[in-house]
């Protein structure tokens, strides 16, 4: 089987290096080229040393896209507007672009301008975009050529949230509170005062409070659900893991609902879904059972005394809230099947 | 000076072992006893090696109680309602009492019947029990010989909230949502399975979701500043770290008021607070920042696009979350400055 | 293709569990039965909730082995002792053995006897055991049909060794001094309270001190690649990670060599082992590096100062120092190839 | 009382930080200026937000030296050379000064050269500076008004090892083997990729070895104490915790001696020691068991296979491997009471 050609843009970072980590071990797609503009003209495993006598040969990372007049797709993880102008190009040459950033998240520019605080630059290209969640826009994903791959806060928070939505049970006159814990991971691979081991260690805080970008990302997903504006107050917190988000989610519900008919409800919503696991009642979601994987567990619980319902979903960050989920986006494209090279399992402890 | 005799009971535990670190740093308090059932016989250097040297040299764990014939006050850290037979015992002989577990948290023994699942020991001791929360209820407390220390989580949310409750501006009509996240310590020193580190490290996760037994402490606080009735949904949160909780709390509004007129609320009402410290704008609580110490750090921001206020306060749990409240109510009961033997600095890192 | 069924003794455990992780991947292999007796009649998704969904539909834990009629292999990872007696019944109904347990690593039953306090179960079953260590007795496993898998320790610090012993180039007249660092899986699953998460956290220790049971087995295995008796003082510690073994090793020359002959003899050494790779010079090998994966990293230096060699290997504790082992054993014992399965990349960070 | 005042230069580092902390809990000390060169202008609260509310109200961080006029005593915080120059301008002006740095604990200049690449400073000073480690040098730090305090790796490998050398019972022919393992704060709070939470979390390595600078004062140190010249190999770790060296010493023996009469040295060595605890048989000395206290727990077992001592000892890098030193030494030189200031009990867990 000739096996599709996959570019990594940006492949030293934490997301780039999950790609990388999948794509060698996917049997359906091999790794054309790596490109990093702080490490041009090393070797990956120069920077991430554990990845040693396992690159293609042939493969050094390079500054520019000039050599990859063969990919089939691109993973892009790079900064805001950068990727836009990235993606472009890549798509004029026939190249199918997966971005994990997130130029290309929102279908209203203007929303995008405002909290990313600067126009967007290529509008243009949004029409033509898609939304990666599989789980929700499937259809739309696989015959699309250009992927905004989901924030790894608002994909644990849609895919928690999304039977409730769809089946019109939420209430959302009442904003959504989403109070979501991430690893370290979901920072970066940036030496910054604050991400350094002594810092973060054994400590907890929130940051961004009432203003972080994934705000309007979630808004716009809960929205499309639900067929309605959704609005959510959004909390972001450090927690001393390398990986893993756990949201735990706040939401008024619409009518009177029992806790089994919940159950029932997302059983059902998820039940063909390999990727999205019900969790025993009672269990509740630990970030460390999903590590690695590409799994969201799942668990939520009627609070019958203040009658709001609470959803707990965790996820591995830069796996399912990343590159896991933007392979996944890419089997899809390719016509593959879903899980194919997604079946590692937790690696829990 | 004469240095009052403090009993510790539960000396092995976390909070026992954090009693007995203060206490021998206390210039007007001396141990005078050690009890721990578990390891009656033994040294508490045996169990908690980290006290070599520093113990007085005649104290032994013992089972019960019938050594203690000096002691000035108790502290009791044992399971509910052993700790209330206990304290009746003490009283009699006219030893202070300060309880570190729930028995004379509440003013009603129906409420603690229903979420302990027994009924109350000693419900005729209540009415003359004091809730240990020295910035709110000092001058009962000074006065008063019983005295239910406060629960971990139930600390942190209070004192984050009082300013807006005594000011009437919460809207409690509404519940008050408290996503809080404490250090492994909170779960006690017990050899069970979900607190190995290989079990708990790397990991976030909820547990008694819409059912802890602190709920209807803080719903009794929060009530008692507002003078209305409050309604809490509370989700506690197993964090990866050996100390400290961080409470985000999310509160409706009366009435629109401004981030500048909230941040002066809160600066006033604790304005001659030495443990309470509201952060400057935009710089968050971490908790490992009050670690080892008695602070409560606190920070909050009025979410604009929903009305709802966030606030943000962190504690070392074992501290100002159990022992250092303790000994900070031993304090006042003794006439002591409160902050006697209660300046340790945080350590960090 | 018929894929050969495996049953796992001991599943509830971290190295079971990280059989399991690692024969749900494989190719050739089928999970047959899933035995843990603490926890029989229930589904070994209930012990370790990561699973949930992995399982084969019908397989439950069972207490003992009367239902695995169809086993082509065991592997066992039980207490000493009852392990010898479970593998004599095994072979017995034709199922071939991979223990995990030191039962059949030693061939002297005497110093099995004296290092682990007891007679051993099954001495006459010791002359046809192998000790399996692919990368050294890669043919008399493919023959073997019980194999004594390596315990982690020995397994790092033999593989760190092998190069400079089979050139008769260690001087063994002076005791090697291996100093070993274990994340805290080496423990066990057991609910004791020094590996309770806030025991260990943040705090290293040695233990075992000069009386560790693994120094007779490195001492056999580096006396029987160098061809004459060895030396070994082995200090373990128990190291706040949850995952990896770090070998510092010291060891006296026979004769003059150069830094550069010493890496090329390892060079060679290694040059088809997949599992084993040497570093760059000067980049050292890191326990995450390997993590989840069963690559052994080395490198080494030679102190001119003192003469003195020191060579480092990392593993991951629970794959190359235990389950992945025991997987590539059976490759070669079945005739797959030796990767079959195990070629999962290291989990970084 | 006067307090006298302290100086310290480089404040915004962990070993400035808890100067800090130590110093604003010292009796009869206080700090009189604060110097942080990339900090100046910024209040030291504002890059160590942990100490809001703590820090003398007058004192911003000052790039230069100009405003301190009056300090008594100056702790150095500072790059190797820097430290010897502003020493010196100190010195003359009847400033006493602690270096936390190298630059003032060689004797010999010529091996601070080889080892620091760069000719020493201030070689005229040397001869006037002690090395301040209290339990070994205790009459000539008193006399003394330029302390080179000692390395955190060195502190704890002398402690560990003065027994048996000044009862001239090691084997020096042989040289000494030194296996450290650090927490990451003895890394500085530098922004640095490999000190990032996620490149240190869960792992740990070896780094410089063969050659970290460490090496020439440990050699220095036990020289002088055996009273012949003292080869050591040294090899550090860095080890996923925020504080503690753990540091595992293998030693060969003069001639013959006894488990019991190795206890007992130790034991009469330390009799009078206050910081230096000998731990009970079989029970090794924990990192955590000292974090934030100026105690070095000990323990050493012979190992009768080998004849080899093995010695542990448990330090808090940045107390008693720095700041909590250097203010012992500050007692001895004002002639305190070695232990004021000092007496803050581990914080375990």
């Amino acid at each position: 089987m000739t096996k599709i050609k996959a570019l990594v843009v940006g492949a030293a970072g934490y997301a780039g290096g999950e790609l990388v980590r999948l794509l060698l071990q996917h049997p359906a797609a091999e790794i054309c080229g790596l490109v990093g503009h702080d490490n041009a003209g090393h070797r990956l495993d120069e920077v991430s040393p554990w990845l040693l006598g396992l690159l293609p040969e042939n493969v050094a990372m390079i500054e520019d896209l000039q050599l990859d007049k063969s990919a089939d797709v691109a993973f892009l993880a790079l900064p805001a507007g950068i990727s836009a102008e990235t993606a472009d190009e890549l798509l004029r040459r026939g190249v199918k672009v997966i971005d994990l950033g997130a130029d290309f998240r929102f279908k209203d520019a203007e929303i995008y301008a405002q909290w990313y605080k600067k126009p967007h630059a290529r509008p243009q290209l949004l029409p033509q975009a898609c939304y990666g969640l599989p789980e929700l826009w499937r259809q739309e994903i696989a015959a699309c050529s250009l992927i905004g791959n989901p924030g790894c806060y608002p994909t644990s928070v849609q895919l928690a949230l999304a039977p409730l939505l769809k089946a019109g049970l939420a209430d959302l006159s009442q904003p959504v509170i989403a109070d979501c814990k991430s690893g370290i991971t979901g920072a970066g691979r940036k030496a910054e005062k604050h991400l350094l081991f002594c810092e973060a260690n054994d400590s907890i805080n929130a940051y961004g409070v009432a203003g972080h970008r994934h705000t309007p990302e979630i808004e716009q997903g809960l929205g499309r659900l639900a067929g309605e504006a959704a609005s959510v107050l959004f909390t972001p917190h450090l927690t001393p893991m390398s990986r893993g988000i756990l949201s735990t989610i706040y939401v008024h519900l619409r009518r009177s609902v029992s806790q089994s008919e919940l159950r029932a409800l997302w059983g059902e919503f998820y039940a063909d879904e390999y990727f999205v696991r019900l969790l025993s009642p009672d269990v509740w979601p630990h970030t460390r059972w999903v590590a690695g994987s590409n799994f969201c567990d799942i668990n939520l619980k009627l609070d019958e005394r203040t009658g709001l319902l609470v959803v707990c979903a965790a996820i591995d960050n830069i796996v399912k809230g990343a590159a896991g989920q933007a392979i996944q986006n890419m089997n899809l494209m390719f016509g593959f099947d879903e899980k194919t090279g997604l079946q590692q399992l937790p690696m829990m402890p």
